[in-house]
C-alpha cells in the first residue's frame, strides 16, 4: 500500500503481538492506524526459547526498514511487546507463556540490547485492552472490563485509565474463574474453568459431540467441515449460524448465555462502567452478545437497582494487542497526548 | 474507662458503623484507637427511613458530648459512616440498603446538615478494609482483598491504597458471584451465589438439616442449641467445633474449602498481594482459614508459576466498619499522615 502521509512530529512506534503460533509486528502512528506489518511462524514450546526472540527480531528488522525508507524523517519510539503469557510485575520478564518455550525469560531487556530501542512489555489482553481504550470501543469509559474469546477467555481491566496488572503482574485471569463444580477439565489443570463454557473450545466440543452422534439436526453444520466431527472447529459454527442453521445457533447462543453470566459476576465483584468483548468468537456480533446481555441482565445482583454496564464488541480487531503494545511503548514515553500508563506501577 | 491521654494536635473523628440491627458509633484517635462508643438499636426495613438519621444523631451526640468533656482542646475532624448498602458513587447517598428504609436516601448531607460537622459516607465493607489497610492485618500491602464472612459475604478490593468503589460505587459484592449453576436460592434474587455456601447462613444451613435428620452424628452439636434445629445458628457450630465436635468441624471445613475456592476466582481475576478475612464467621480461625488456604492453593490457575497471596485473619474484629469509618473522614481532610483517598474518585 502506498505510505500514509504523516506530521513531521508524528511519532511512530512498532508493536509486536506474540503468540504460540505467530508474531505480528506492525508500524503504528499516534492516532492508531497500522502503517505496515511483518509476520513470522513462531516455534511452539518444545523449540528453545532464544528462536522466539530472533523470530521478533527479524520482524522488527522488516518494520524498521520499512519506516526508514517510507518515513525517514519521523522519530521511532520504540517496540511494544505483547505477549501471551504471564508477564512479571515489573513487565522485564515473560514468567511463563503456556504455548512458548519461554519460562522466566527477561525479554524486555534482551531485546532492548538487540534492537538499540527502548522496549515495552506487556501480556496480549492488556495490550489489546489498551488499545481498545485508546482507539476503540472503549474510549472514554476510564473503568473498562475487556474479555476476549478465542480458544479461552483473555481479559484485562482498565481502571482510572491505566491497565490493573494484580500484586505480581497476573490479573485478568477471567477464564479460569471456577462457574462449575466439578465440570470439564481445563488445560490450567482445574476443572469447571469459565472459559470451558463460553469461548471457541466450547462451541467445538459441543459441535463435536453432536456431530458425533450422527445427529440430523446437525446435518447443517455437518456440512461446514466436511461431516467429519473431528474437523470442526468453533468458527464453522460462527459461519453456520450466521446462514441461519438452528442448531449452530443454539450453540452460540449458549456461549453467550455463559458469556452473560461470567460478566455479571465480574461486574459484581468489579463493577466496570462498560464491558468490551473481543476475539475470534466475538466475530459472531449480536448473535453471540444479544444472548450475553439478556443472562447479563438477569443476573447481575442488585439489578433494578443499579446501571447495566453496556457490552460491546470490540472495535479493532486481531489487531488490537498489536496497535495496544505500540501505544503502550508510546504512553510510557509520555507521548499519548495526556494517557499516561505508568511502568513502575507493579512492585515486582 | 480513663479518658486516653492525646497530644494537643491530635485530631479526632466519629465513625459510625449502621446496619440493619444496630448503630454503633465511636471516637476514634489518629492511631485506631476507639476511645468510647455508643449503641443504638436501628429500626427495620419498614419503618421510615428518617428514623434511621434520628438513630445516627443521638449517637453521634452522646459521642460529640464525651469528646466536649474529656478532650476539649482537640479538633474534631467530623463523622464518617459505614452503612450496609450501595453508596453512589459520588458517596453521598444510600442507593439501597437491603435490611433498612433507606432508598436513594441522601444521607451525607442531611447529616451533614444536622450535625454542623463534616460526613463522610461509604459501604461498610469499605469502610472496614480501609480500617484493616490503616491499622489491621492489611497494613503495608496496597493490593488488598477483604472479604468478610457474617450472614452472608461482605468485601472490598483496595488497590494502589485506594477503596477501589466501581463506576456506580457498587463494587465489592463477591459473595453474589455464582459459584453453582442452580444452586441455593439466594435473597439477591438468584441462585448459587458464593455466599450460600461460605458464610454464617451456610454454616446454620447445613446444622440444621443434619439436625432434622435426628443424625446421631450431631449429637455434639445439638447440645449447643438445646436439641432445637429450628434455634441453631452459624455461631453454635463454630462453639462445637471449637469443642472438637467433628460434624461441627467438617461444617466449617466446608465453609473454609468454598472460602478459598472463591478467594481463589478472585485471585485470578485480580491478583491481589493478601487476603484478609473478617466477619463473625472468621472468629473460628484457622479451623475455617487452614481448609481455605488448601484449597486456594489446589485452585488458584497458574500455582507452580506464581505466589500464593497470603490469606490472614482480620485483626480489629467488629469495631473494623466503624474505626474505618472514622479515618475515612481524616482521609477526606488530608490528616492520616501519607494515606489519601480522593473522595471525589467515582464519578456518579
Amino acid at each position: 500500500m502506498a505510505p500514509a502521509v504523516l506530521l513531521p512530529e508524528d511519532a511512530l512506534a512498532i508493536g509486536v503481538d506474540v503468540g504460540g503460533t505467530k508474531a505480528i509486528a506492525g508500524l503504528v502512528d499516534e492516532s492508531g492506524a497500522v502503517l505496515a506489518t511483518a509476520r513470522r511462524d513462531t516455534p511452539g514450546r518444545t523449540t528453545e526459547a532464544s528462536v522466539v526472540e530472533d523470530v521478533i527480531v527479524d520482524a522488527v528488522t522488516e518494520i524498521r526498514g520499512y519506516a526508514d525508507t517510507h518515513y525517514a524523517g519521523q522519530e521511532l519510539v520504540g517496540v511494544g511487546l505483547g505477549a501471551a503469557g504471564f508477564v512479571s510485575a515489573d513487565r522485564s520478564t515473560v514468567v511463563f507463556a503456556p504455548h512458548l518455550a519461554w519460562r522466566d525469560e527477561p525479554i524486555r531487556d534482551r531485546l532492548a540490547d538487540r534492537l538499540g530501542l527502548p522496549v515495552v512489555l506487556d501480556n496480549d489482553a492488556n495490550a489489546a485492552a489498551w488499545a481498545e481504550l485508546r482507539f476503540g470501543a472503549g474510549q472514554g469509559e476510564p473503568r473498562l472490563l475487556l474479555v476476549t474469546l478465542g480458544t479461552g477467555i483473555g481479559g484485562a481491566l482498565v481502571l482510572d485509565g491505566r491497565v490493573e496488572r494484580g500484586r505480581w503482574g497476573m490479573a485478568g485471569e477471567f477464564g479460569h474463574m471456577q462457574v462449575v463444580p466439578d465440570g470439564e477439565r481445563c488445560e490450567c489443570g482445574n476443572r469447571g474453568c469459565w472459559e470451558q463454557y463460553s469461548s471457541g473450545r466450547a462451541m467445538q466440543r459441543e459441535a463435536r459431540e453432536m456431530l458425533a452422534q450422527d445427529s440430523p439436526y446437525a446435518a447443517g453444520l455437518a456440512a461446514y467441515c466436511g461431516n467429519d466431527p473431528d474437523r470442526v472447529e468453533g468458527h464453522h459454527v460462527t459461519q453456520a449460524a450466521r446462514a441461519g442453521d438452528v442448531a449452530a445457533l443454539e450453540m452460540i447462543g449458549d456461549v453467550g448465555r455463559w458469556l452473560g453470566l461470567g460478566l455479571a459476576n465480574l461486574a459484581a465483584a468489579l463493577d466496570p462502567g462498560r464491558i468490551v468483548v473481543g476475539g475470534g468468537v466475538s466475530e459472531a456480533g449480536d448473535l453471540l452478545l444479544e444472548p450475553a446481555r439478556e443472562m447479563f441482565g438477569r443476573r447481575l445482583t442488585g439489578r433494578g437497582h443499579r446501571p447495566l454496564a453496556p457490552i460491546l464488541a470490540a472495535q479493532l480487531g486481531p489487531a488490537a494487542g498489536m496497535i495496544g503494545a505500540a501505544d503502550l511503548v508510546r504512553a510510557a514515553h509520555g507521548q499519548t497526548g495526556g494517557a499516561h500508563d505508568d511502568l513502575t506501577r507493579g512492585q515486582g
